[in-house]
């Protein structure tokens, strides 16, 4: 893994050293939202600026950026009307989580070299409070901590595990199957000996869950027949479903569910990005009693104590070759305009992440 | 109890002695269904006839019937069109489940004297093979046997105490609360130390429900302000909610709930008499999510091997005089259909029973 070795080599260097690299290196370069999008969101919405590198204060950490993540909730803060986090504004640098590298420290908690997970945002450099943030281990590529060993594979992992308490050989569905969630999904159950169906909007991506994440078999939701073949693929029935989405696929779903199933409610992405929320799928509480369903929501940080070991056990798997995460790719900060236009647009499978330092 | 020194007195009477009482006793009364019914269930769809006691043959028993229950779910095999129970017919007696006495056997698993819960019908005598009819106690009236102590009470029980978890301190809603099993529910939560809400459809029952059922307060979801009434009730939201209903009320129930609290789905009598099933109410699965709900549905028919322990431990919380269930009588076989067409009205509070031998 060529990752690793410069991994090791760069966190070995000390700021000093680092800091003689080249003139290139000495300033933060940022993408600001330039303006705030009246429909679909482009690329022309960012801009891209250069700043001096900030100087942390008393207690704070001096970031540099390894690698950062784009999900589709970071397009809510640029809606026209205020959401709850407040009105969106122009001319500060796009919000979002990465791995950052300490370069200079006033703490005693973290030394230069670190690694930490903290809010990069889109940018070269960032000083944050060094107490409270996230000190990650450097044996493995970092940009897993934004997706299998992040807020994603834990949801993954407690939602399957905890909620819906699966066991060996279980017929486990997963919508929104090619998702940053849904792909770990499926690959946590397959560890866990179970036969695994996603659900996903194309037929292209059907392939690459059945090739490449590793799903039994895979359906697409705008296919005509989408009725027919999720009962083709669920001969069955479902012992677990794993639900992203709501609306219509939960009411598909519920009808392939078997008697004393379990549907692990994770989210709402069918509700994201419309302002008339559908209703609830017809069947409930009908279905539940008749097949005695339990239908469990959950919120990942109510396990932030199990955090630590659920992290080790999925790192054991990745190392071992067992887990695969997939993060799929942008190089070059300049390109996170252009890969967060592409999330948006549905383009991905797996962690969509830049690497800012390659 | 004077029905207690019937009941014992009777039970050790011999057959032989008992066919001596008068001839009264040796016809056999049955309410036939005479029409069925276009609009709404009358008393006119029903005529009262007369036969010749039947004898039992080999391995079976006669049986005199002691008190009959009326339930809802009875006018679904009278519908119009055909029901997975088969077309309905006429000149048929009506179907009911009752607690009878044995008189006549051919089986050595009962004698004479004996009680059994089966399907006497709405007559004084019927005749049963012997195996596998439920034998029961005689040192209770009877009449529990078709309410606390048979389907409706074990439903209440095992909702609650299993699939609800409840916990002393648990705030507990009930729909249908002043139902055949929504009335047993808010005694045993009560017995649990938990505070108790019922929803029901009048101002007349919400009174009864907190002056006889014992719940700590009642909302009727026919108020114009019911969603402000249910609020005001539910102060400290609500843990547990019991339902009995489904739609609208289910939908009103969902927004009182409290993080990591529980919906258990027992029925949706607000869809049995409607040809145009309501949509689930909104929120499902956005509010599970948020508020990490389990919303699970159950059979009682899961839980038989667990019956004969739950029944004996009710029946001992109605002797200590702590739980009172609620027989809702009316009087003679004859009156019958005028207790069912009454039920079908709503008039009930508790359990729909009619003695039929006094």
């Amino acid at each position: 893994m060529p990752y690793r070795i410069r991994q090791v080599t760069i966190s070995n260097l000390t700021h000093a050293v680092y800091f003689q690299m080249g003139s290139k290196m000495k300033e933060n370069r940022q993408i600001l939202i330039d303006s705030l999008p009246e429909d679909k969101l482009s690329k022309s919405n960012y801009r891209l600026d250069s700043n001096e590198i900030p100087n942390p204060g008393e207690g704070e950490v001096l970031c540099k950026t390894l690698v950062i993540s784009v999900g589709a909730g970071s397009r809510a803060g640029m809606q026209g009307s205020a959401s709850y986090a407040g009105a969106p504004k122009t001319d500060i640098v796009m919000g979002g989580t990465g791995v950052a590298r300490i370069e200079k420290s006033n703490s005693e908690i973290l030394s230069p070299g670190d690694l930490v997970v903290c809010s990069t945002g889109w940018q070269d450099y960032s000083v944050h409070k060094a107490e409270g943030l996230l000190k990650v281990m450097d044996d493995i590529d970092p940009a897993h901590y934004l997706g299998a060993l992040g807020t994603n594979g834990l949801t993954a992992y407690f939602g399957l595990t905890d909620v819906g308490d699966l066991n060996e050989g279980n017929t486990v569905l997963v919508s929104a199957a090619a998702g940053s969630v849904g792909h770990i999904v499926g690959q946590i159950a397959k560890i866990k000996g179970c036969q695994t169906i996603g659900i996903t909007s194309t037929t292209e991506k059907c392939e690459l869950l059945r090739s490449k994440v590793g799903y039994d078999a895979a359906v697409s939701y705008r296919s005509e027949n989408f009725r027919g073949e999720l009962k083709d693929a669920c001969q069955k029935g479902v012992d677990i479903y794993f639900d992203n989405t709501g609306g219509d696929i939960l009411g598909m779903a519920l009808r392939r569910m078997n008697e004393h199933s379990c549907i692990i409610c994770c989210g709402v992405v069918s509700q994201y990005d419309t302002s008339s929320p559908a209703g609830s799928p017809t069947g409930i509480p009908g279905l539940l009693v008749n097949k005695r369903i339990r239908m469990q929501g959950f919120l990942i940080f109510d396990y932030a104590e199990k955090y630590a070991a659920a992290r080790e056990e999925m790192k054991n798997w990745i190392k071992s070759g067992i887990f695969s995460p997939i993060n799929d790719e942008f190089h070059g900060l300049e390109q996170a305009p252009a890969a967060f236009v592409d999330l948006l647009a549905g383009g991905n499978v797996g962690t969509r992440v830049i690497r800012v330092e390659d």
